[in-house]
């Protein structure tokens, strides 16, 4: 309630979009980071036009099956961007669509022709403004220099806890200044319409610095006996109090009922976006007569959001024969083997370029000035990153976006993983030194439950690839599903160095597991993943020789768990002993395996190789686990714990 | 060598310190933020004469075994206060650690008897500054005004990408001052001694604000080829270079020779360190004179570390007569409980006090100006809170710390509860919302894999009591476990209400697992945690009226994981149908049974109940899934997927 003139001031006045297109890819974006006022959402939505939100969905608002969830969720509600609730996502979303905004424009706008050109709305909220990864966000976005990016900060004072002097009392305004922003202030942000649209006048005006508008508002405004208190923050006004409310704004109509006249107002606006889109495809038809390269890879990469022909052909191929290294590096050898193929392709580090080996050679730094470039720059900004990323994603103009950092900092980004997961969108997660071969960093450093954890999100594929041609597919793999299926990837790549496996390929990778030694009638199946499969092959050759024994490497358990069951049964029959082999705790392989080696505890600082040798991971150890395994014994045969110092 | 002015000033001039007893209680604090640079640390303490640094440990860093890892490890190394690395945490530590001073202060001290009278500092680095959170922590220092907390910014302008100027040029100070700390800046830290002493006497001249102290540092300062280069960011100097270093700053000594003038002038410090333990501890002969009731506890509580006696008697005890609630509100009877009989007890909500119920009605805010009250009021700072009060167990001084979110926040924090674990803290995590049950919300507040995922962090205990008499047993573990072990338990609480079961006992929590519906001969178990043990229990009772069921209610895998296998083993028989029902993913129930009811799934959005019948959380689905698994039937026979709308 307290937002709504700002809803009103941009679904009614500023924005452009059209209704009948939620996907133009020139509309302006909008995204309500308080994801919990969603309300205000759906009303504007159903005022606007779009058909996604009825009457009938508002009053099912929160009800099984519904188009009104409790959150905005743009899988559910057609003309929401992206899905906000955890606070900071949105506006950290919003600073990614903002960073895909002034890179299209870069890249395809051409003189009188500005192909992209539009704005990002956000409203913020007291929670946003704490919030860790909004400073992320908002940093880089100061320091980028989005000058298309508008904040609203609805600065209501309240919280669920009671009045913000309870926990907040900085000067929210001075910090944007500090993050390189313009900030504004609006002191009624209840009343005075005319002051935000002047607000939003400067904001635009302002072409080289994103702006907040701090508004000062009255939660649950309108409401005589809860407006300004915490009691009306995350619950319904009831009954007599929304009548009262009514009557102190002096609202005549019932419940549900709109006056024609609010419509009106509202879709003679969403009209006016509609006649722009036309235009807009009257200057994308001249953009293909005079434009036509561009244009088509426009019309392949952004509008219908297709991969060009032939693009893997570009991914790299190895043998056994060549010389192995770390998948880090295989890694760095997709990235830019694609990069040069896929223009829509980009992305960058949280400040581990040097490590992550992802940077794109073929393309400089997305900074301001440069930002038709593509190595994104994230900074130390894990979170932030991956909730940019998400949004780029989701900007649906068909931007793949990869974001890096170490495994273990995962941990730092995992809200927003698993937001990529529910949210659908296409986000890339690479991310190297993927165990304990980390070394001498040291525990904190050393991701153990880290990968297996990852593996519990719903809908996110996890991919840790055992030498080049797995790597290989990995990437086939997570950018057909970023592009073609708008779903995310996590990949966790070696720090060292490993051989390149037999029968390995990008068509086997696409399996999830495949055999890496066959056996035909098998006494013992090892079963590896990354760089514990060529430990696996390695004691089957061992410790293991006369022995019939399979060795599989399972790149990934979402896909090979897709596969038709006799796929997976004929590669892991029931009755023959199977061992799993993972540097990550043990947990969870029962669903393959009946014995495990893994590591149960955390690592230690040495070097990587001494890490490995103690803690188990070395063919004589697994070779005797094997045996073991065949006499019957089941469980984790070793979890590290032998090595502890 | 960037820092190493300010970690001779700190340690040779001003920090009090005692390396006879590294736990003394009114010991000034030292947390280096940017852990990557430990040797730092290690020559601080070897020269200090801190015991567990000697100069073959300096020679083994980063070795296998070595009291020199790669990173400042507390558990590894006797000085070291916190364990750093993951960037921010350690600033946010600091905090923590101010916090706890200010606390400890506010409740001891008494005229002319300051028993608890401390700095803190900190040094942090650009990455630190980069990181959300910072922002978290540093906003809610500035919001407390702790004026003890002194952090060094070592502004070196390099990062591992390169320089800042590709990332972040963001004005901190300013940003500071907009928290509401008091900024001072050195420029040239280097070799600018004098200036460095000034400012840290500015800094605890301002009592009522925290101060940050800009320093202006060259990174590998001395390095003639590599300082002020990111080369030199995670990489030794190499011999020539460290030979070449020496030359350009006119060092005359060798590899690992230090001379005795630098072992005099440190130790001599250390040696008044000593000298005013001594001095405290005539003033805490006095003091246990003057003020024997206060004096009794800060034995008990903040010295000896240890609960006093009976203080378990106040939990809670309830029967199945009793009416049934959230486990919740449950959990706020215990917090309550404890409160009155546990002054160290302290902790709060990241703003969800309402919600998560952790608000103690014996005590007030802890704010600026009331600093002897124990309930935190932490904000919207999820992985702020968490730094802060595993720093606050790691002072050693007995504060048992509780924070508080939404269970699917946890996301936020995971990695401060990873280092919790890591890092032997005794912080108890309280997460309520635990499922889909929290309904409305919808599936970006509905956790799914939260809780499996954090069972698989290693010295982590997991607890999802099912009812009053397994919250209250939580709560004893918990806090046994924070104030005996310095160990962190995550619990996490319904929203919904719950009835209270049969044979349900602290006792029986303390095992882990234990039958609530007994049965000698069963043909099925059913295992059920937290909200799901009474759908189980209803299952039982009409579903599979007749048949032999034995009903288990698992709060906790790790707890259950310790017991001795014969009741392990006497309790889940291997030969019998074992089904598990948990709403969560159903990945690991391996370990326990082979019949799964689970979601693997995102959740929706509409009223709790709908969810858990929708997704197939009602004893009419369970005792047909019994039946099924009775049957032979093995694996996930309910996974939510039938829910989806």
């Amino acid at each position: 309630m307290g937002q709504a003139p700002i809803g009103y001031l941009l679904f009614a006045e500023e924005m452009n979009y059209n209704p009948e297109d939620s996907k133009w890819a020139n509309r302006d974006r909008f995204v309500l980071s308080s994801g919990h006022g969603c309300m205000l959402q759906y009303s504007l939505l159903h005022l606007a036009g779009y058909k996604s939100v009825s009457i009938d969905d508002i009053k099912q608002f929160r009800q099984w099956g519904s188009k009104t969830p409790g959150h905005p969720e743009n899988f559910e509600t057609d003309g929401i961007e992206v899905t906000t609730g955890p606070l900071g996502m949105g506006i950290s979303n919003a600073v990614g669509l903002a960073a895909a905004e002034a890179h299209l424009a870069a890249v395809y706008n051409k003189p009188g022709m500005p192909l992209i050109d539009h704005y990002c709305y956000t409203i913020a909220g007291d929670g946003c403004m704490q919030e860790g990864i909004t400073h992320e966000s908002a940093s880089l976005a100061g320091h980028l220099g989005l000058g298309k990016l508008i904040a609203f900060y609805d600065d209501n004072g309240i919280t669920i806890d009671g009045h913000t002097d309870l926990s907040f009392t900085e000067d929210v305004g001075m910090r944007f200044e500090a993050y390189g922003w313009q900030v504004l202030t609006v002191l009624d942000g209840n009343t005075d319409v005319a002051g935000l649209r002047d607000a939003i006048k400067q904001a635009k005006a302002c072409t080289d610095k994103p702006t907040l508008i701090k508004v000062k508002t009255i939660i649950g405004y309108g409401s005589p006996n809860k407006a300004d208190t915490h009691d009306i923050h995350g619950a319904a006004l009831g009954k007599d109090e929304a009548a009262a409310t009514r009557g102190q704004l002096g609202w005549k109509h019932g419940e549900f009922e709109v006056p024609q006249q609010a419509y009106d107002v509202f879709r003679g606006h969403a009209a006016k976006g509609a006649s722009k889109q036309a235009e807009w495809n009257k200057m994308w038809a001249e953009y293909q007569q005079k434009e036509p390269e561009l244009a088509a890879q426009f019309k392949r990469a952004c509008m219908d959001r297709k991969l060009p022909d032939g693009w893997a052909d570009s991914l790299p191929k190895l043998t056994p024969e060549d010389k192995g290294k770390a998948t880090r590096l295989h890694s760095q050898d997709c990235i830019n083997a694609l990069a040069s193929v896929l223009p829509e392709f980009m992305g960058g580090s949280a400040d581990l370029a040097p490590s992550n080996m992802t940077l794109m050679k073929c393309t400089g730094n997305f900074l301001k000035g440069s930002y038709a470039e593509r190595n994104f720059r994230f900074g130390i900004r894990e979170f932030g990153m991956a909730a940019m990323c998400n949004a780029m994603s989701l900007d649906k103009t068909g931007i793949i976006p990869y974001c890096a950092t170490f495994t273990i900092f995962s941990d730092y980004m995992r809200s927003a993983i698993r937001m990529a997961a529910l949210s659908q969108a296409g986000t890339i997660f690479v991310t190297t030194h993927d165990s304990i071969a980390v070394g001498e960093d040291g525990p904190t450093h050393q991701p153990i439950e880290t990968i297996p954890s990852l593996r519990m999100i719903p809908d996110l594929t996890v991919m840790r690839p055992a030498d080049g041609n797995e790597t290989a597919g990995a990437y086939k793999y997570a950018v057909e599903r970023s592009k073609n299926e708008s779903r995310p990837t996590f990949m966790a790549f070696s720090r060292q160095a490993l051989p390149n496996l037999p029968n390995s390929s990008i068509e086997n990778t696409f399996k999830g597991a495949y055999a890496v030694i066959e056996c035909a009638d098998p006494e013992v199946i090892l079963i590896g993943t990354g760089s514990e499969v060529h430990v696996c092959v390695n004691a089957a050759k061992e410790g293991l020789a006369g022995k019939k024994v399979r060795v599989v490497s399972m790149p990934s358990w979402e896909v090979f768990r897709a596969q038709p069951a006799s796929y997976k049964d004929a590669l892991l029959p029931k009755n023959v002993p199977t061992l799993s082999v993972e540097a990550a705790v043990t947990m969870g392989w029962g669903e393959w395996a009946g014995a495990f080696v893994g590591i149960d505890c955390f690592g230690a600082s040495a070097p990587g190789q001494t890490c490995l040798d103690n803690f188990g991971f070395t063919s004589a150890n697994v070779a005797s686990c094997a045996i073991r395994c065949i006499a019957g014994e089941r469980g984790a045969l070793s979890n590290g714990s032998q090595g502890k110092h």
